[in-house]
């Protein structure tokens, strides 16, 4: 007997689908495509049959296996009619199993794998169905015999029940003749329903080039991962309206912006669904406050929870099926008014006030690039550019079909590129010095208009521009102003009608260079160290994850001495490189170190800063991550940043060179003396703690190393702080 | 009237070859290909016809223009028989000029040009001579107008005399039979007579490939730019015996290894030929002392005579042809027997006793990157391993078909590749790397002899090697001594055997990464810090000429502030990165900063503690170059680079991670506090000189930024030193 397999998966970095393609007989199989005419399919996520078509390719004849809650009498209720159609017409054979009630029944929590093995070897007859529940009780002892006889029972259990569970639907002759619904006529932009909805349902193969007609240059549309609806969170949180201090930090730390604080005027609170539940905005007269969830967008992470710093709790984690009804109240809070912000848009509070124009991202629950990045576009994304190196960035940041960056109230919203990972630096700068140019033509052209005849408005309006062209607060509002005087004006000069033609260049951009340490301090980072050097107005933000987290966590510069990673499978050995010291050397680049979970002010006044500062400048914010390993799970990555700090693993600080020019230090360090117990903290992360286990004797050393070299690290930024 | 010119070169940095290949008709000419059927033959440098067959491809009846200090009976006697031979025969005319001496008549010093430009014009008859003259004269004014009217006049006058000035030699019917002089029996190796020569002579095209069988690889033979002889220099030092102080420092600079101290015993004296004069050596009893030149492989630089620091000059600077008959006496200190070494090696003196490995490169007269490496070859030749960056470094280190890089009296030498510009770094990692594993493989065999029944004296060698398996110094004896005792086993041990088939590893490889400031600034930077990080035993060397010298003078990110250079027209802007300071931040690079001709002793000390270094070293050596224009000329580069360091523009520490681990400060600040005037040295080379000259407004800005910049530096090293 022989085998083959190939499997198929999506870009999403949790909550994707995996299609597995085997191929049996009796002679060596050496066929290089995917099956397209199968005997046998099973689908062991329930929800999948309303977003896929699983049943694509199956023989007539062929089996159906489901893994499904439903009874059969909820089977005829729920069953999609395309599938009941195609199972009547080709006479398929139709099974069910409750393999989710099973496998927590036995023991085995989520872990369905087992019993839906033991299923299929039962219902494909590949082998003597005694023979594979043999061998997969062999396998069972080889693969868990470590781990005790009681997983070895479950994994066992599991096999029987697998074997034993399986029900068959008597399909009716009704179905043959069902009709399809016509598709729900919500309004769905083209581009969604004719590519990326396909693709979503992994069909983008069949596409024509010439679904493509229009965007021959590779540019997808903005904001489209809001037509997801993932729905993929076990529990969401639940908004206690009574509790709520409206601090926003939960939606601060939201990777996923499925969170946001909504203020709504009398009439509109009047008018919203059941569920949108509101209150007086504290510092908003007149309005009122809501906390928007999307259930169906969260991620479940629960790190909004775990944050919200009301004396009880104002987020509680709930099951998903619960929150379904908030959709509602979510999808109206997202049409209510714009409102002018009333806090300081540069504070944790008020930045929230801004609409994320990154959102609904593939990235894992709990991951905090996404949370970092989802700020920087509150506080400057309607004017962004963002040149984005290979890594995780760039696969939450646009995995096809679906892009997650976004636009805001009048269609403003960051460009993205994705360039060669190790090119970033250079691409960004390029992106830069390209606007510049044009930019550098806009002011000789409105200089002209301002030597010639023009209305005194508008050169009142061109001269606040000129004067302020390089500034990017208020830049937005000054080239309202001038474009408003320019539309006033009525006049047919070539030079203002020039100036008009290019009003898309009138708001100084903010160029944003963004990747993860492989990229910064590896790969990319000769490029990087030329940018920066260049002295150009370009920010970079590193998410800082410490290890080359996309290809599954190969070893950086950045990571530390100790930490097990892949090409340092026994712990590193150097120590972590300070890409931020040796950014300072040159003394005309701004550089700071973040930790949102540790202090999100110390975040949002760097980024004001790096942003501000006409030069270059490099925002490294340290990353919590799947590849961590963190015990307390990633659902309070927001608390491991914090205890990082705390603890003396990360320093907090801010380099301003624009102090220096004022005759100040230009180092601030804002993190305080650590109080938290470092080797804890270690002990906390599975990178840290398994090397304990694996290699006793070296781990000790390692770990005392870490610790000096980060003492060491931080006694460096003392000193500096001290001049 | 219509003309094609294709112009080509060897790769020599100075005293190189080009020939013009110019054609001329009535149509537009568009032959992709050099002329091998001439007219008309030139040949502007007498010493060419000893040299090149510069007659090939002239036409039967042709034109043949020497210029040469030559009377026509000189010619008679002097011309090559294969000259004559082939005017003879293939009925050439021939003509000769004395340009040489009609430029310095004119006071065109050594430029030749307009005279042989209008003697060109007068024989070949391209146009009627009295146009020619004509548009000669028109393109003086357009060219020199601006300098004034002498310089015009000059010019003119030359234009005159070239036409002038001709002498036909009248071929005497003799020539045709004479024979050929058999080639001098000098004992000159294959390689140099079958591939070397050839290819010096332009006519490396021609050899077949066979020529090449047993090099496939692309090894060539080392030690072959010996064989050039090249007679480039005008001027060439005369040792002065009883001014001699014996300090040695005069070999120790020469970029060129042209002059170097031999010890010989009174047999090696007395049979020495005239010009070995000798005394008694100081501080080596019974041996003499000679300071040995070779005035055909000098550069005439004149920095050995500059620096000497006698109280009367010990070594002045003589024409060439007067110095030529010391040709005999250097050939013969080259074969006196191998000394020990009386001085210590690791000290200015004692290292020129030691045979300098890398000798007469093609570098340019004065530069000091070669006058760096050849230290480094004194120091750790014998068993080094050096990959090189694209750069000058790769130009002069092996400008086929010529190899600088030599063997000492054992054979042994450095050996050498050139890797892609920005892959350097890695390449000498990959180089490690591979050797370590060997002497790894090798250590576990030798404690496997160990652990069997080998003779004590076989284990007494073996243990001692096994514990200084990594030191360098005494590697080679201890590999020695290795040998010795398996030679004397006689044993058939498989294992015994496997230690001496790979005895080229038992020593303790040296190995080093060259390039440039281009490579290691800009474009290798990446890689240069990875393997920097890695803590790999590599030493890095660094020659900072502050430009992409090898290309012409482009701006790398070593250019300070204010220097003009190609891509920086206007001085550039942004201040020298810190590479030392960068590299430190890791604490475990030992980190230099040398300057040869301000600390000698320095030099050596920093040589010597970066190779012994167990980690990764980098050496940063400041290297005066023909592209900073030094007013006071390449003859006093080392001079110029002692300015540099008194008045604070270069600093010299050492910055030893050794030291750290004493519990010691590894930062030592060996540079003084700055003397010398900062202004002035900048306005001792054109690179900055001339920014006043052309922005006279922005030059007072970025001057006093440049001083501010090092001033910087300075203080910043200061409190390195201080802590
Ligand atoms: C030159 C090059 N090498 C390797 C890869 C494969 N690759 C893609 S993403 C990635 C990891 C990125 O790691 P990092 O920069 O740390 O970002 P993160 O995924 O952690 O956000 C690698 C190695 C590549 N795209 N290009
Ligand atoms: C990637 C690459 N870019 C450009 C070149 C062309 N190139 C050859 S040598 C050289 C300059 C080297 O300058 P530097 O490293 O400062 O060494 P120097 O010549 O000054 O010794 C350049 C640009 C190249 N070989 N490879
Ligand atoms: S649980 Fe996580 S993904 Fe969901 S709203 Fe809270 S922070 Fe966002
Ligand atoms: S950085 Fe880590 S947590 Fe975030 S998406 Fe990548 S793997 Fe997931
Ligand atoms: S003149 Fe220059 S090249 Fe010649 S021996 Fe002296 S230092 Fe060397
Ligand atoms: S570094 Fe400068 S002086 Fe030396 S060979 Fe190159 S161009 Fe000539």
């Amino acid at each position: 007997m022989y085998a083959q397999g190939y499997f198929f998966y999506d870009s999403k970095k949790s909550g994707g689908i995996t299609v597995s393609h085997l191929r049996f007989g009796k002679t060596p199989i050496k066929s290089p495509y995917l099956i397209n005419k199968a005997d046998f399919v099973a689908c062991h996520n329930q929800s999948y049959v309303y977003k896929y078509n699983v049943l694509e390719g199956l023989k007539k004849g062929g089996k159906f296996l489901l893994n499904t809650i439903w009874t059969p009498e909820e089977v005829e209720e729920h069953l999609p009619a395309s599938y009941k159609k195609f199972i009547a017409e080709n006479n398929i054979e139709f099974y069910t199993l409750n393999a989710v009630k099973i496998a927590q029944e036995i023991g085995l929590g989520g872990r369905i794998n087992m019993i839906m093995q033991s299923a299929f070897f039962k219902l494909s007859n590949v082998i003597p169905v005694d023979d594979a529940i043999k061998y997969l009780k062999d396998a069972v002892v080889t693969s868990y015999g470590k781990k005790g006889q009681k997983v070895v029972d479950m994994n066992n259990a599991a096999i029987d029940k697998g074997v034993e569970s399986i029900v068959k639907i008597e399909v009716p002759a009704s179905w043959a003749s069902i009709v399809e619904e016509a598709a729900a006529t919500t309004e769905i932009p083209e581009f969604i329903k004719k590519i990326v909805n396909p693709m979503n349902r992994q069909e983008g193969d069949k596409l024509p080039v010439s679904a493509f007609v229009g965007m021959e240059d590779g540019t997808f549309p903005q904001g489209t991962a809001a037509y997801e609806k993932r729905g993929v969170a076990i529990n969401v949180p639940e908004w206690q309206m009574d509790k709520c201090i409206q601090c926003n930090q939960c939606a601060f730390v939201c990777p996923h912006a499925a969170i946001r604080p909504i203020l709504a005027n009398e009439a509109e609170v009047a008018a919203a669904p059941a569920g949108f539940e509101a209150k007086d905005a504290s510092g908003a007269k007149g309005l009122k406050f809501h906390m928007a969830v999307s259930p169906l967008d969260c991620l479940g992470c629960g790190n909004c929870a775990d944050i919200c710093p009301a004396k009880e709790k104002a987020l509680v984690m709930k099951p998903l099926d619960t929150q379904l009804e908030k959709s509602a109240a979510w999808d109206y809070a997202l049409t209510v008014s714009h409102k002018e912000n009333p806090a300081k848009k540069f504070s944790v509070k008020g930045s929230q006030f801004e609409k994320p124009l990154l959102e609904f991202s593939g990235s894992c629950a709990g991951c905090m690039e996404t949370s970092y990045a989802k700020v920087v576009t509150q506080l400057f994304g309607d004017r962004m550019m963002i040149a984005n190196a290979t890594g995780c960035s760039s696969i939450w940041g646009a995995s096809a079909p679906a892009t997650p960056y976004t636009t805001n109230h009048r269609g403003h919203g960051p460009s993205w590129a994705n360039s060669l990972f190790e090119d970033n630096a250079q691409f960004g700068l390029g992106m830069f010095l390209g606007v510049e140019q044009l930019r550098d033509k806009l002011a000789m052209t409105v200089k002209e208009v301002l030597g010639g005849n023009a209305s005194a408005n508008l050169k009142a309006a061109l001269q606040d521009w000129l004067d302020n062209m390089n500034v990017g607060e208020g830049s937005r509002e000054r080239a309202d102003k001038v474009i408003a005087a320019i539309e006033a004006e009525k006049t047919d000069c070539g030079l203002v009608k020039e100036i008009y033609d290019n009003k898309d260049f009138l708001v100084k951009r903010s160029h944003w260079i963004f990747g993860g340490d492989g990229w910064s301090y590896d790969i990319g980072y000769g490029g990087l160290d030329h940018v920066l050097a260049s002295g150009e107005d370009v920010n970079v933000f590193v998410f800082d994850t410490e290890v080359y987290s996309n290809t599954g966590g190969q070893s950086s510069k950045a990571t530390p001495t100790a930490a097990i990673a892949k090409f340092a499978a026994s712990g590193k050995k150097t120590k972590k490189k300070d890409l931020g010291m040796m950014a300072m050397s040159y003394g005309y680049v701004y550089v700071a170190q973040v930790s949102m979970g540790a202090d999100k002010n110390q975040l949002v006044k760097a980024l004001a800063e790096a942003e501000a500062y006409p030069g270059p400048s490099l925002v490294i914010g340290y990353s919590p991550c799947i590849n961590h390993g963190l015990k307390a799970s990633m659902g309070k990555s927001q608390l491991e940043s914090k205890k990082a700090v705390d603890c003396g693993y990360w320093a907090l600080y801010r380099y301003n060179p624009a102090l220096k020019e004022e005759g100040k230090n230009p180092f601030v360090l804002d993190s305080k003396e650590p109080t938290g117990d470092f080797r804890e903290f270690l002990m906390g992360e599975v990178r840290y703690a398994s090397l304990s286990k694996q290699f006793p004797e070296a781990a000790e050393a390692l770990f005392e190393k870490t610790e000096r070299d980060a003492k060491e690290r931080l006694a460096g930024y003392k000193e500096l702080a001290a001049k």
